[in-house]
């Protein structure tokens, strides 16, 4: 059992910096926590708490908190940070968070966790669990809709759960595909630069990962049976795909209050084409008690938002291997 | 000026633990940092974001953020933390916090800084600043309800602001008043126990500080020309005075916003005693916008509900004074 908390120093904390992150957590260990977490959210178990995001006025920054409590794995706190587009010419990078631990039963700082790599980690291991448990057991082709800094952590971890033959990709910039091509061939997977539509004629599986406001996916060029994890919305007005794809597939979030509200299901359920109640947590279907996939020809499609208490899940799994191979920074605080 | 992010070390943060904040800060240096930001937020050039506040069902705590951003003062970041009030018997402050500051260029953690300490500290110049800007110059007799843990950082800093003579008390544990007597003597003053109805008839200046649900001080019991400031409520239910109070008096707040909705004000405006465009910003009379106390006759009151600003504000001032006095723990990170 994970018990991170108890495993804190009595007067102190830890601090787990991003180049410990890397060393010690694996794609599976991400994958094991998220599953988990997102089952605990079905159960009741853990919840997220109110997001703050604020456009803050100066360096043209977002910032904001995503905490939660999960109290089967007894992680509390909050990943903080945000985007701060000017970075990248300081040679930092754009999304800069930290995961702040603390102990449930004393509610002192238990551990500090660096947030970059957690971000894109668990991120990946949000789309990989859905395909797991909603993508056809016989998907060969998998279509990436993004090639940013993201992109290649989502293939990494989405081919781990299918034996996937070939990689298909379109990005509204394609002078960035190359990189995504490199990590398919790294990955021994055929890779072939199309057009959207021929994305989807060609896809079993879909990831979009990109910061579009508009959408890039019509409903008409996706095929039966298609699994489609929609991760690049998270804020009001982003918007991946069209809104009539809602109609066609059975929907799936991480966490369904923010998934109308922010994640790419608002525009759907704005314009009516579904209802709040027919999206269903991907949590419940790993804990079985939703069926998850019904045929072969259903169109599958999870709306991946990204909550506090995944990044609380990695960071208590970064923090206690960390400390297992003696990695940590203890404090006396 | 002050401008604590870009003395922060260009990969890292600095920690300063909570026995060198109570080393390096002083009360003037918390009147005057708490004074500078109620003044910004009054101006607009410093916000509060949406508070956090949860009871997490687990150890019966309430955990939660307080985040803010001071574009004067360049202060981004939260308080993080809450009550666990089984503390006390594991021989720890119920009360545990810890803040984070942020540097507002790149988003990266700038400095992690004991809580506890220094939440009394802004709380008690908070009041204070209340009493500098609003009580009688004459002042000689202050009243305290209240006589807890907070009460004698409360006691230390109103006196700092009247040549006072004299402290009258009152608390629902008339056991705990000893220890409010002894600072009292400490400081010199003259140290009176009393009924809360004898404390309205001598107290010039009275300050709240308790945990209750209900009224304590009836409005009939406050003589014309006093000031007093609601430290207690700062939550939705908790309640110190009177609502019929408010029509009395003149009101101020740290924050309106919160004030009607976590605050002391919450019931009287609840019960249209008064509206929300009656509470002034204290903030406001600091910058000369309000005129503050118009006559020796008028009642004031202030509303003080704790905001994350004053949480900042006071960390970022005690990160400055560590730095430069060399005793802070520098982290790569």
């Amino acid at each position: 059992m994970m018990n991170t908390h108890a495993e804190a120093t009595a007067d102190g904390f830890v601090i787990v910096g991003e180049d410990i992150c890397e060393k010690v957590i694996s794609r599976a260990d991400a994958f094991d926590a998220v599953e988990a977490v997102f089952a605990a959210m079905a159960r009741g178990d853990a919840y997220n708490f109110p997001v703050v995001r604020e456009a803050i006025g100066h360096a043209d920054a977002l910032y904001g908190f995503k905490g939660g409590f999960d109290r089967t794995g007894l992680s509390l706190g909050l990943k903080a940070g945000g985007y701060w587009p000017g970075n990248m010419a300081r040679g930092l990078t754009n999304h800069q968070s930290t995961v702040f631990l603390f102990d449930p039963d004393t509610g002192r700082l238990s551990a500090l966790v660096g947030g970059n790599y957690l971000t894109a980690l668990r991120t990946a291991a949000s789309s990989s669990v859905s395909i797991a448990h909603l993508a056809r057991e016989d998907s060969k082709v998998l279509g990436m809709v993004g090639a940013g800094h993201q992109s290649t952590f989502q293939l990494r971890a989405a081919v781990e759960q299918r034996d996937f033959e070939k990689v298909v990709a379109w990005n509204p910039h394609p002078e960035m595909l190359p990189r995504l091509g490199a990590v398919a061939e790294e990955l021994g997977l055929a890779f072939e630069a199309v057009s959207p539509e021929d994305l989807g004629a060609q896809a079993d599986v879909i990831i979009t990962i990109t910061s579009a406001f508009e959408p890039l996916i019509m409903a008409d060029w996706i095929r039966p049976g298609t699994h489609i994890a929609c991760m690049g919305t998270d804020t009001k007005g982003k918007q991946e795909v069209d809104p009539a794809l809602f109609s066609r597939a059975t929907v799936f979030a991480d966490e369904v209050a923010q998934s109308i509200s922010i994640g790419e299901a608002q525009h759907a359920v704005g314009q009516g084409v579904i209802a709040e109640s027919d999206i269903t947590p991907v949590g419940a279907v790993i804990n079985g008690t939703h069926g998850g996939r019904g045929s072969d020809e259903e169109i599958t499609l999870f709306d991946g938002t990204g909550v506090g208490l995944q990044d609380l899940a990695v960071a208590a799994v970064a923090a206690r291997l960390a400390r297992e191979q003696g990695l940590v920074t203890p404090v006396t605080f």
